[in-house]
């Protein structure tokens, strides 16, 4: 049974569980804090194919095909992916599923697919409309650099707030609520937020109204407190993004989240070292990570109870140059860790 | 309950309604065959907006005002929107339904994406997740003549396959069954089809074999016979695809549907005068189609069952550049007509 919780909150009382999940990255992130988290680290970003588009539909098909041998399941047993990227016309999910023969349900949701993605699988299999689905999205540094920005080539300086797009995939394998795994139990599905901003350098303070508008959301729809969890850990606001949503969450709402927060786009690289500015940025940094370090310390109940929250940018280059301002939204998925743990 | 039969068909026991739908367009489309049928026609295909972008953003906002004002219900009562569209990003929904405030589920199906928005609005429904939803989708073929094909400026002939992109948007509300209005019975969410086609100046031949595959997976699960239903409706086949279907339906699964067959596509305008080749194409077809035709004859009772499957042709210009051929998908709804009728 799903029962609706205050305005926009989803509580699946059959608990979902997610029997397994994967992450696999490029050679950036694998050089990261998290490399020995990742399922696979491809030291060649191109993983052989001959376009980075191609690339990054193999790096999607890889993190679902590693999950699934991780959840034990035949591949033909899932009945629906739910899957997408911000590739025009999600081209990385749909050629990287298209031999796999399964009902694909494709989804737009920009960097916030990993929550969108978990969230609807979750809600399928909660009224049993699948008994197992698999949640995918990922990302790749070349295809959003020449889509969303410069040509490579050209070399173009980066600004102090500009994030690094994740080479990385993620993939969640759900099934009926067992014990020893971790579960999903609630969902929020966000609105679209736009404050205005036009700096498609800066996506950190476009998104960080979309999560504060959802997480507050989740607390009042919920009555939980963020004591009541171990972590919030958004997708990948980075740290422009990050420092804001505390920010406006203190103001706006009275909620201060700072001892439980973190963000998957900080986690993923040295800031400093690795020279990538205001973070990690893309669907497949929240997407490796949530199913890689958070997956593990959930299934180990190192964490109990995490509010993993997927933000994404909702415009494109042509909307850019037509003057628009950059509306966002925010997923958020609480998970926790198996009953046995 | 949800009831999976066979391998991909749910049904939906509890039976949701579409309590209103309503389908908007341009022009062309409004000098056509079903000019009647349409709740709303543009004189001018800009909507007096400065781009065919945000023309198509309006178009789509339309059509959902027009859906909710039908059904007598508050914008705010809600709970989520489904949507989705051709442009890069999906911008024509996420700039359309910017100002609601309503939870959107981004959907990206390319032009199956009228079925997919109402089949996935229709699970939600029928399993308490949402008590009343909004499924949309729109194309426009100025924004999507530019996108995927050549500038307008240019004047490119156009092969006797093309079809022509239809200006339009459709738009269904979906609640709890209810004995006067049309209800949504079953939903067949497609795999990904690929024969290998390359000529994206020929979608009907890419699509034929992703609307063949799940038709026959339709009737396989329910153990329907086309006889069972009035209508099998195709969202934009067109004049060369819709052909190719009933040929490949014919002779690889012995499935004779061309009693009960037809192709919004080959319904929206009048062939040889309106010079439209192939006949029509896009989200917005199907959508707009659907949402005023069908569901008329569907709410009069003139239709007891109608099968509709749209189709989607999976392919980006980057893609297609890249030498790929074009993936295609096929999603189906089963609709009734009411209790009542």
């Amino acid at each position: 049974m799903i029962e609706r919780l205050g305005k926009y909150t989803l509580k699946l009382n059959e608990r979902p569980s997610i029997i397994a999940g994967a992450g696999v990255v490029g050679k950036t992130e694998g050089d990261g804090p998290l490399k020995e988290e990742f399922d696979r680290i491809f030291e060649d970003d191109t993983l052989g194919e001959e376009s980075f588009e191609k690339a990054e539909s193999s790096l999607q098909r890889e993190a679902v095909l590693q999950a699934m041998i991780k959840s034990g399941k035949p591949i033909e047993d899932v009945e629906y992916i739910f899957a997408g990227d911000l590739l025009n016309q999600c081209t990385a999910s749909t050629f990287s599923l298209r031999e796999l023969g399964i009902p694909l349900i494709g989804l737009f949701g920009a960097c916030s697919t990993m929550a969108l993605s978990l969230g609807i699988a979750s809600v399928f299999v909660n009224c049993e409309a699948a008994r197992l689905a698999v949640a995918a999205t990922s990302s790749h540094f070349c295809s959003a650099e020449r889509q969303f920005r410069l040509p490579l080539e050209y070399g173009g300086q980066r600004t102090p707030t500009a994030q690094r797009t994740v080479t990385g995939a993620g993939a969640s394998v759900v099934a009926k609520h067992i014990a020893n795994k971790p579960c999903v139990e609630a969902v929020t599905f966000g609105k679209i937020v736009d404050l205005g901003i036009k700096d498609s350098t800066n996506m950190g303070a476009a998104m960080a109204p979309a999560a504060t508008m959802t997480i507050s959301d989740f607390f009042s729809d919920t009555g939980m407190k963020p004591d009541d969890l171990d972590m919030i850990v958004t997708g990948d606001l980075g740290y422009v993004g990050s420092e804001l949503l505390l920010e406006l969450l203190k103001k706006d709402y009275s909620l201060d989240i700072s001892a439980q927060y973190n963000d998957c786009g900080m986690m993923i690289y040295y800031r400093e070292e690795q020279d990538v500015h205001a973070g990690g940025s893309g669907c497949g940094c929240g997407g490796s990570v949530l199913n890689t370090y958070f997956m593990n310390r959930l299934e180990s109940g190192e964490l109990s109870k995490i509010l993993f929250v997927a933000t994404g940018a909702l415009m494109s280059p042509t909307s850019s140059l037509q003057g628009e301002s950059i509306p966002s939204i925010a997923h958020a998925v609480l998970l926790s860790k198996p009953d046995n743990k």
